[in-house]
């Protein structure tokens, strides 16, 4: 997607150890107008799809996931990284690692919230070695739900995440998918 | 605001501890019409105040603060609750008592995301002691920017939080406030 790459050209910046910081406009401090723009595209790319409801994860994924879900007028729902006092224990989890914050963590979603048989499109904001979307996969599989695909806003494709997942037959799509940025300028895929 | 005091009604549970769940439409599963509408009722509360940005705290408020900022088309905010990597060193910081979750945290905000004299509306899903929400006014002051109010889903207004900020002169809005649920019964303030 023209926009998002040239928006992550521009104000994307790169560390070392790969790491892409867009908290200027996707995940810390968030874009209403481009995110919205994303989600448009989403749902055309998943056009007919017959989707649900939108899953995610929390945090940074919900901005993009709620805008998608409100284009398709489904419910959104963002998956918890840690259990609280509301949380029931009646739940599906998934153990995760984490790229990002360097340490596991187990997703919840409460069993309530997905009901066999519904369609899924799985929602996030970066895509890179797909811990975090094998782990909305495993909750899916757990609930028996049918998972239409995962729409991905950037996915690192050098790091395989999201390969290896459509080898595996899963639909991603990826509104910006990054083949090099190892020496500081972000290359994107074709 | 009527529709959200029936949808508590309707789906909300009460559970020992002054514990809400909502889960179903508000803070895990989200029902985007509503939280549009909400949105909505909070820009026009807020009408000619002249907000250049939203801030909300991750996770449970960034739906209501996306949509309230795609109302107003300025940028909308995530404080984190915990340092990543991605996150540099550069940042404001409040400590947090969490009512929720049972444990203290840390809010974090990247310094060059707020300016100073911007104004700034704060947004959540919640307001019980309003330790969150004084957090973020404590980020709010130490980035000298201007704090329009705050704009709530639900208060629990038998809790104080609300009614202690606003007798500190803070301007704040919510869509729904509890006076009682500890016989199980939700009642609302008029």
């Amino acid at each position: 997607m023209k926009q998002l790459k040239e928006r992550i050209l521009r104000d994307g910046k790169v560390f070392p150890g790969n790491v892409l910081k867009v908290g200027n406009f996707l995940n810390h401090m968030v874009d209403p107008a481009l995110t919205l723009e994303m989600a448009r595209e989403i749902v055309a790319r998943f056009d007919g799809c017959q989707i649900d409801k939108v899953l995610t994860v929390e945090a940074s994924g919900i901005p993009l996931a709620f805008a998608v879900a409100c284009e398709l007028g489904v419910p959104m729902l963002f998956a918890k990284k840690a259990q609280t006092k509301n949380v029931s224990q009646n739940v599906y989890t998934a153990r995760v690692a984490s790229f990002t914050h360097g340490r596991d963590y187990d997703l919840v979603v409460e069993k309530e919230y997905l009901s066999a048989h519904e369609r899924i499109l799985v929602v996030d904001d970066f895509l890179a070695l797909g811990n975090a979307l094998n782990g909305l996969f495993k909750i899916c599989s757990s609930a028996d739900v049918e998972v239409v695909g995962a729409a991905i806003a950037i996915e690192k494709g050098f790091q395989g995440g999201g390969d290896a997942l459509r080898a595996r037959g899963f639909r991603i799509e990826s509104l910006a998918i990054i083949d090099s940025m190892s020496d500081g300028t972000v290359r994107f895929r074709n």
